[in-house]
């Protein structure tokens, strides 16, 4: 069943765990396999010890490897971990990683060794923390096709965008997350979007099949936004979301991360703080949310450990070769527009005149303030995001707008 | 890997289902299957292909078997159903079962029947449809110590209680619920929450070890609700749904189900018409909440095909012995309390005299309707269901309460 079996020593054998990293995840997954170390012996037959550690400073990658039957990777960037991740791999043991970057980087490499190699790769951790969506994908991608995954996949920006919603500025947010244990001291890979247009790449290989690397995954992130933003927002019945979107479109794929508003009924504007929720959609079931805490090192090895305990109970195969879909670029959307003005006649006969050239027509309308502070915000009906930028630039080249005009996605309620 | 080993021909040879059933589960399983054959052959190697399907007027069992590597079983009800799983497992074949009344009423016996012969069981479409709490809490059983399960698993009964929110009587809500397809003819099962006993039976098995039996699980159904009660809760800030809990308690165990009012702040609040949400609890993942469609033809037949292309896949394991735990029968809650009084001077002196004697302590109080038409309805703090019960007893005895006082249990806000 695993590539354990060359130890040969029977039903009673411990299980032979090699961590790689021992952070704050690697340490917390430490301590919680010897706490459960009985449970899971009571359940599988064998008891899960830890074999071998490496460190920065401690311990030896061949060694390790030699006295595990599975190595657990948790040590993140690309470099060792590629490269420690490939030598278990084609030593014939199985992998459990939480390396998000590494996956949605090199993602195929290490399928395509897992695949030649009759191995497994588990990586629950490496997209949502505790919630458990990457087993849930593996296992119903056979049974229903899916056509969406839309989700919230990063719990330092959630948790910044419910303190702004709150009323805090970005910089009192950001500062509350740090201080809180959410974001961490260099907050760029969180607050850029770049963290979950990876967890969204990584989504979309398991739920379309086809390859998609980082780069791949249009993202924009929430350092641009204004407490200004949020405000206009709910006065148009608006919650501000940073969501992660795949799904099929135009016979190919589209994968991408940005900030969004959401209309209120929306199952995802309920969702606060740092926890995470993907709603996956498929004809067959609709649609299935799942939600939880979606960082903290306990969370993450909670879900490493329940990789380890599906290996050594047998489950899930290497992923299936990756198919070819294109992947679509330019997606419609409903934008809010937010736009400071001088407030001159014939000021919004101008506006609406550029938007209705790019065909970008409008639903709803707010102004605010007179004079030299007037303000105007708007709520577009979909359009493309081409339009919709050109229409931008071409509104920044009038001398009434005072600074670079600022839109935001918006999703429409799809839900009924 | 599976017993379907027998075949000996090879990795192509096609991986034969027999299916016991082709009501409206049995025949959308066998659509959905057909459906998706060639990517579940892409993915996994084998084309799952229907061998044999058994009727009420066709078929043979013991040919189907014979022809088959897997037995799945959608004919629900106890007998032949039980008979035929058991014999399947007997030769060494595994199961997919969605009979949610014969796993919570004879599960220990199927799952040591599976254990003895080394198969597996698997029942993910028993419990919620297409929501996977199965799978999670097999998978993830053992990598945490689960405290509690708590949801709403039943969707006739939670389409009922939407459609009595927006204003409809509990036999317009039915009848509603009819005419939609979420409630049966005879729809006993659903409103009397034996339904949704038997699926927290099923869960409290996975999520603590011991066993449950269907008899083991206290529950009230929603036959006995009010508008009346629906619209005073609406006042104090509540909503009504029908509530299982699993969780341990006092080093036991205590499941069960019961109509119950909750803060609207509460995940579950929000959670509205024929759908399903389930929370698990436990001190390394916090909380993890799934949801979606809770019934349907398509939904469980994606449900019972997933767990086929797992067992194709390698996965799960029979469930280990059971654990003794005993299950604890009385616990505290909050009560809503409805008393039906004529207006008389020293009314709510008596009631409260009664209510303190027997340890109930109010929270909030609402007096509505003056003279003959009186209606006083209370929230208490947290209290024995004996004490409480008693002290509805000792009221209803009063010559001014005019009709059985009623009580239902009301869900503190816990979550912040």
């Amino acid at each position: 069943m695993s590539a354990s079996a060359g130890a040969g020593d029977g039903a009673t054998a411990p299980f032979r765990v090699g961590l790689l990293g021992h952070g704050t995840v690697g340490g917390a997954f430490d301590v919680l396999l010897g706490e459960r170390a009985d449970e899971i012996e009571r359940f599988n037959g064998r008891r899960p010890v830890i074999s071998g550690v490496l460190t920065r400073t401690q311990g030896d990658f061949r060694e390790i490897l030699a006295g595990a039957d599975l190595v657990v990777e948790l040590m993140g960037g690309l470099e060792p971990a590629r490269e420690y991740l490939l030598a278990t791999m084609r030593a014939g043991k199985d992998v459990v990683s939480a390396n998000k970057q590494l996956l949605s980087q090199h993602g195929e490499e290490l399928f395509e060794t897992a695949r030649a190699h009759g191995v497994r790769l588990r990586f629950e951790a490496a997209v949502a923390g505790a919630v458990p969506v990457v087993r849930v994908l593996e296992e119903s991608l056979s049974a229903t096709p899916i056509e969406r995954i839309h989700g919230i996949v990063n719990g330092t920006t959630n948790f910044i965008l419910t303190e702004m919603t709150a009323g805090a500025s970005y910089a009192e947010a950001l500062a509350q997350a740090q201080r809180s244990g959410y974001a961490e001291a260099d907050p760029s890979d969180d607050v850029s979007g770049r963290d979950a247009a990876a967890k969204m790449a990584i989504l979309a290989r398991l739920a379309f099949g086809a390859p998609v690397h980082l780069d791949d995954v249009a993202y924009e992130g929430i350092e641009h936004l204004d407490g200004d933003d949020i405000q206009f927002a709910r006065e148009l019945g608006l919650g501000l979301k940073l969501i992660g979107t795949a799904e099929r479109l135009h016979g190919g794929i589209s994968v991408r991360v940005y900030p969004a508003f959401l209309y209120s009924g929306h199952p995802l504007a309920s969702v606060v703080g740092p926890f995470n929720a993907v709603t996956v959609e498929s004809e067959a079931i609709t649609e299935i949310t799942l939600s939880g805490p979606g960082a903290g090192g306990r969370h993450t090895a909670s879900a490493v450990l329940g990789d380890v305990v599906s290996v050594m109970t047998g489950g899930a195969r290497p992923p299936a070769p990756p198919l070819a879909l294109p992947l679509i670029d330019d997606v419609d959307s409903a934008f809010y527009l937010y736009l400071d003005v001088a407030d001159h006649p014939g000021v919004l006969a101008a506006v609406t005149r550029v938007l209705g050239e790019w065909r970008v027509s409008i639903r709803s309308v707010v102004q605010r303030g007179l004079g030299e502070n007037a303000r105007l915000v708007m709520v577009t009906h979909p359009v493309s995001t081409a339009s919709m930028r050109a229409a931008a630039e071409r509104l920044a080249a009038f001398d009434f707008v005072r600074s670079m005009p600022r839109t935001i996605r918006v999703i429409e309620e799809e839900y009924t």
